[in-house]
């Protein structure tokens, strides 16, 4: 049935096409009529255009979605081609269906029915896009690309709902996405994780490892990451201080993280030594949470307080929340998001709630708070906002979580045989092994059971009946998120 | 005779220098006398200087053309240091010699003879570099250092003159370079890998594969290009819409040539499998194809077609064409740049004159009509501007492609023994040959012959014929182009 | 000992919080009364936010000093993880230190006490860290995490005085730091490895090479490092015209670099052959001899020169003076940065005062000519300000160097004992040595001995000694400042 890829690459693509020509239009500031625009808003320059407040941005956040995840993905001895490849693959299909679910929620255009993209909308789909992403890295190396492409279209399509609830309907602030991103694409991952869990996994132990060089490469990964985190967290902030102060944050959260990673991951080690797999992902920890905050006048050493804590909490679970998982939750974590993403945008989420509680006009200026925190909502007073900050964390992770939680007809996989990781994962597992175990000298063979991992046998009828399952857990999410919402609303109102 | 590169590269560097002295200076936004210039224009702030329009475009199109272009010739498995460093040595010296040749061409100042630079010189000089860099992608492998250089030279000074006929003279547009540069490069590097072809290069057949890690470096490459490849389309935009619009374009034509590349690749192989090689370039034909079309109101789902069609021809291209060429009509094309560049190319100059035929008021306004197609030539209608588009196409087309098939005298090399590939070539082949079959486990010799790669024994007299043979072309081609555009000028006008 | 770094990074990271908590609060551009300081300033748009003219250039100097650096120390065939992963942690913890020291010197609020940050701050942060690193790469491979903390606490501390020696003192202009950043990493890192000498160095001759994919992972730090120079030298430039010409002239500069390079190169081998470790590295000396006059309106053929003289005195350094100052000097500098960042530095800093000396009215504009090198110090002459120039050099030349050439106190190490590189080092190389010679064909014994390169065991009381000799040194290379200083006022005024 590997068929199938072409085929699904063709026809979604088509549809992509065909939807594009119905609903998608370029926005004002993209389109030949700006210089009239321009003259009827009273803009006197082509510098005031968005692109030129945001494009450099969107380039480190577009450079961070398909080069940072791509070579960190590539860690693994043998599945570095899959893990850049695919990166590759769903990263290209997600951004366009995001740029129209996203479209569809929050700004469609209610005289013509479409949809008017611009530079934000495109750092919104790379955004969404980096949801999946994380939901990739927890299967990383179990899937195969077909799998990821059903993945990849439901976790847009969640990520639109979810993110037009907790950004449009409880008006929280999340300009890093610590919730809507970070929470939402760990929480999604893993309850994929384990709906997919292989209790004979041990079999392609070997195979789990890193090589010298592919530390390397996963580590430039991290760097692009790393490096590029300012601009994530500011690329869709407030024109002027907002997109400043994000900055400032972020790197200074980061910088904090670094210390304490290498601090834990010492710590942790037999004789001290430091664990490549801690530097390559905790180190990032500090950018996610100062994902929500980031544009709050946190002031810098709250900054560096939230990198501490972040990168504690991260490294350790790496030490110790991920073989414990493996073990009694069932929860496979090849990248370990649950760590890197997951805990640090929970921290996240309440920084903001912290934060955005203590928001006062001495610090912001009457003008300042209205515009940082408030969105316009100016009848609400701190304290509302801050429970709405809170619950819209918990809505990101519930909304997730409850995959896991609520759902008990997802029993154990292996009792109903309806995600037997035999079928997709043990043939390939073993044809590497064996491969490897024959001729480890020899380059040639190496490269074609390499190139063998890049595509699975998978039997359709099983992926019919997950795609069955999927479509009623996507559409209990949906029931579960409208009956939250009311909850709040009657509660709040 | 390999003591001659360290003197051309002097000899050359100092020819730079003079001409520089004599002819190169400041553009007035990159001269001290700025503050007097803002006075005199009007110009109220310093972010009005075009260098905060284009750095950040800029950068991303330089870091293309060094680690971009650099590290995607990095995947044969001993040829690494050759492709990224003869990349670097190349580009280094092209875009000296671009900066001259460009502005003797389109920006010579009248008054006093000399050259302005500025942003849009050094982004235009990266670009010329990058139509050398892909005829490069043609020879890889088997071409010495001091060759380059002289294709370098000769190709920077064709792109000048072809870049003025389809610029200046026919008055075509080509923000993103789709005939400029890449219609242009690709039949340059198929041109002269066709003079140089080598009948036995199967002797080195053991070498032109790929290994793990190359794959993975050259993987990093194509990511730095196709990520950055909305820059490079959007560098010199128009201020505003125009540029904001070449991004978005840009953007969504890539991301749909990925998913093609994928369903195409995976339907030519045997059991479905994905190749490397079609993920590394023909996800990129996404961006050549919207080039020159970049800018133009082509509606964004025009660009996801644009970006299928382009994916499928290009991976079409490595499956068929290029075993094809190298079998049937002697070129060797080590990069397969007919698929990536070539035909995307001619592609996206077709896109252009479709689009530029179709533009109207309706869609543009009237002032942006103006702007974004027409420079200012108001009085053509829109039939002769689309004329000029496809006739500027043939025009990069046959320009290049004129050196194959108007010259007869250009006969089969071993005949003539002029370009003999055994004299470049063979000897390295066997001494690494050797080497790799003796000590395939020694680490150190592995090195040092690879090392011994890096340079050949390039017998001059051959050169010298070579240079000869290529000052023919070079003249007979500017005739030809002179020919061919007086022949439009009567049929237009 | 190896526990120490975990307390070390522990306490240090509390250390900055405690002092970023009583210190440092934002800029008015990245406060949230930036809407307010607007109004007050007449400013009318919120692009002429100082974070819009400087965040490109600032993103381009992080991926320089955490991408560039980080992957150029890979070069090592087992001290990949320990060039990327040092060079991550103390950049990290650098950073922070480098923002309170840099502050207090540089702004501090003689209001409230308080460091404002902002987009600047954390450029010259950045700076301030590519100091410590030059050093580190002196000493890359033979001295353990924690002195490496030490050293950077102490490189910051005496780069800051150092800077403001040179910059607020002498005001001496150094926008891309040749003298300020190179000079001084330069002499500093050589300092340090003149102290740390290991005669026995030549026990792990073997690791000390490189491997084929390590040289690729070099050239791709280098790569970064050349690409974003034109952003590192004009960082802080001024706006307008200042950044735009230091983009140029740096561009320019490294171009012509690489020619010379490459031919010097290719000279001093056997046989005409190009060498990695000189392509890595003198290509880049072009950008740090641009970096004291990439301001200035040097013409574009003078970049060109500048870039050819340091071209060719860096790889000359690399082919006969590293050897020398090896065997010669007791200076085992192991990425060769005397030729690449301490001669070109020196010679940036002689180019920047003669090109000081010529500047005029006529060149320059009356506004211009104060703009771009005064200041605002009107009443000086340009003579007495190339005087200057010169001094200033002198002075990073000597505050480094003194400590190798008036201390006498610090003698041979192997008598004192105190610094002895069998304690840190023979150890590990002889486990490396044994393990690699062993099992040369097994992967995974060479994971764990690159692991166990990863931290050394330190005995603390060695470095206690270094400790109270580094106060020593820097406290008398503060009164030597203080003392130059003075014969320099009394001399000019």
């Amino acid at each position: 049935m590997t068929d199938s890829l072409p085929a699904i690459c063709f026809i979604w693509q088509i549809a992509m096409i065909a939807l594009f020509a119905i609903f998608v239009r370029y926005d004002p500031e993209a389109d030949a009529h700006w210089t009239e625009y321009m003259h009827q808003n009273n803009i006197t320059s082509n510098i005031e255009n968005d692109f030129y407040y945001r494009y450099p941005s969107f380039q480190d956040v577009h450079v961070m979605i398909f080069m940072g995840f791509g070579l960190l993905f590539t860690f693994l001895k043998r599945y570095s081609f899959g893990g850049v490849g695919f990166n590759f693959l769903i990263s290209a299909f997600g951004l366009q269906w995001a740029l129209l679910m996203q479209g569809w929620f929050h700004s469609l255009d209610s005289t013509d029915w479409t949809i008017k993209i611009g530079m934000k909308s495109l750092i919104n789909a790379d955004f969404c896009v980096a949801g999946c992403l994380i939901a990739f890295g927890a299967c990383l190396g179990k899937v195969s690309p077909i799998q990821l492409m059903v993945m990849t279209l439901c976790g847009v399509s969640l990520f639109a709902v979810e993110e037009y609830v907790i950004l449009n309907l409880i008006h929280a602030k999340d300009t890093g996405g610590s919730m809507v991103i970070h929470t939402f694409g760990g929480y999604y991952g893993l309850t994929i994780s384990w709906i997919l869990y292989r209790p004979n996994l041990h079999q392609s132990k070997r195979l789990r490892g890193s090589s010298y060089h592919s530390d390397v490469f996963a580590m430039i990964g991290t760097l692009f990451l790393w490096v590029h985190w300012p601009s994530f967290n500011s690329a869709i902030g407030n024109h002027g201080d907002g997109q400043h102060r994000a900055v400032i944050n972020t790197y200074l959260s980061l910088a904090a993280s670094v210390l304490t990673t290498f601090a834990v991951s010492s710590l942790s080690a037999k004789r001290g030594k430091l664990s490549m797999v801690h530097i390559q992902n905790a180190t990032l920890a500090g950018g996610v949470a100062m994902g929500t905050a980031a544009e709050i006048m946190v002031s810098p050493y709250s900054a560096l307080v939230v990198g501490v804590c972040s990168g504690i909490i991260s490294t350790f679970g790496f030490v110790v929340l991920t073989p414990f998982m493996e073990k009694h939750m069932k929860i496979q974590d090849t990248c370990g998001i649950h760590n890197l993403h997951a805990m640090p945008g929970v921290l996240g989420g309440a920084v903001g709630a912290v934060t955005a509680a203590f928001a006062s006009t001495s610090v912001y200026g009457q003008e300042g708070l209205m515009h940082a925190i408030m969105h316009g909502f100016v009848d609400r007073t701190m304290g509302m906002q801050a429970a709405h900050q809170a619950r819209s964390l918990k809505q990101g992770y519930l909304f997730s979580l409850g995959c896991i939680l609520r759902l008990p007809c997802w029993g154990d996989p292996e009792d109903e045989n309806c995600f037997d990781d035999e079928v997709y994962w043990e043939v390939t597992a073993t044809k590497v092994f064996q491969l490897l175990a024959a001729k480890l000298c020899n380059v040639e063979p190496l490269n074609q059971c390499t190139r063998s991992l890049l595509t699975w046998n998978c039997d359709f009828t099983h992926l019919e009946t997950a795609c069955r399952v999927y479509i009623f857990v996507f559409l209990s999410a949906c029931l579960f998120a409208v009956c939250d919402y009311t909850d709040y609303s009657i509660m709040l109102f």
